[in-house]
């Protein structure tokens, strides 16, 4: 869907700190993190172990993925489809842990490759990311990255009921 | 403990995206969430329900709390004491959800009063935070929040197995 991006967020932009390559290695870094965390899973708990009725920790990736590749697009050119609308990352899902792995890898290079297309004035553009969620674009890319990081630490919390540690959060290497 | 800080990481100024405006109302969306899930808890389970060995809910708010309000002022004037080293946030921790949601606010209010003090310079300075973590300070303040959310995620997940479901991520009002 084509979005009718006209607005731009009143902001005082002599207080500027963050910039978009810092923001994006910011992003990187955690996928770094969160791409440990699926390979820390035992192959079979992966796609099936679940908490209090939650989803199992391959649909929370898949989640990510389905918000980090087209978001990313959707950031850059201002063409949106709805959220999991078919894209290049639906299809069949990934059934084992090395075809997640793929595809997040797929996605984490699309990401490097879109990101410094994004002109810096779409930024401070208000506008529906996925047609629906009506944010600054600053603020959607932070919305990519916090929903990342939160169900990532749903991830941690299943880990550890399996006995298993997770990887260090802090370690973005 | 003082620190030396001497560097300021290169960066290319020209390409900044977020106002610091932006990322104190940003973290302090966080804040609200977090606070409704501090709420979302029954008393008992707030400081004593568990998962895989994990901390109860309560203390990881602690350490939220101990990284915000100390990192807040740190970030602002370059004094750090080590982490956990006593604080006007430490002393008796609170025994009760009323007392953690009061400890809560006041950190609230401190991050408010201290932010617009933060020189913007300050940003792309290096530093070791709590005099460990060394970084830009930017970067110190996105893992304040990072961590924030991070931990916040297991609470959802304690909460989604005591049966409670937890207040939505998406709204920060």
């Amino acid at each position: 869907m084509a979005t009718t991006n006209i607005q731009t967020q009143e902001a005082d932009l002599s207080t500027l700190v963050i910039t978009a390559e810092e923001l994006l290695n910011h992003w990187q870094g955690h996928r770094r993190v969160t791409r440990r965390v699926i390979e820390a899973f035992p192959e079979d708990k992966l796609f099936t172990y679940s908490i209090g009725g939650m989803r199992p920790f391959s649909e929370l990736v898949m989640e990510m993925i389905h918000i980090a590749g087209p978001g990313v697009k959707g950031v850059a050119t201002g063409e949106w489809k709805s959220f999991g609308e078919e894209d290049e990352f639906t299809g069949a899902a990934p059934q084992t842990k090395t075809e997640l792995l793929a595809l997040w890898d797929k996605v984490t290079a699309v990401i490097d490759s879109v990101w410094p297309q994004i002109p810096l004035h779409r930024f401070h553009e208000v506008e529906a990311a996925f047609g629906q969620y009506e944010d600054s674009l600053y603020s959607s890319v932070l919305y990519f990255i916090d929903n990342e990081i939160h169900h990532r630490g749903q991830g941690y919390v299943y880990l550890r009921s399996l006995g298993i540690t997770p990887p260090a959060f802090y370690d973005r290497s």
